[in-house]
């Protein structure tokens, strides 16, 4: 018997840096790429990168999330 | 009553443009200004950027998420 969870808020982050009270990534713009992509689905195992985890989490909840594409123009 | 939910893995993402079956956001790196945040809590009314919803979310939950903030070096 499972009783469906009443829709309260649930936690996005389950298992990242959990000894912090926020985790909170500071990046350079000077330091970018042509074209990086930063997680936020919370799964990446190269987190606060994006290792398409987000793939799999998706499929197994019907979520939708995927990553901030930081790119220069004219790079592919 | 309400049973302890088994802690397989629950979405991320509630309410954001759930239209879509991924939400990418593409940034040119060129137009980013001196200091910006982004949303990794998928809380946020101005979504994709930070409005400080994760602290509501955090409180909530229990939850330790924040943003990814990009910044120029010498900016505050």
């Amino acid at each position: 018997f499972k009783a469906k969870p009443v829709p309260e808020d649930t936690k996005v982050n389950r298992k990242i840096q959990k000894e912090s009270s926020k985790v909170v990534n500071m990046v350079d713009i000077e330091d970018l790429g042509d074209k990086v992509s930063y997680c936020r689905c919370w799964r990446s195992k190269k987190f606060p990168l994006c290792d398409g985890s987000h793939t799999k989490h998706n499929e197994e909840t019907g979520d939708n999330v995927g990553p901030l594409v930081l790119k220069r123009k004219g790079s592919a």
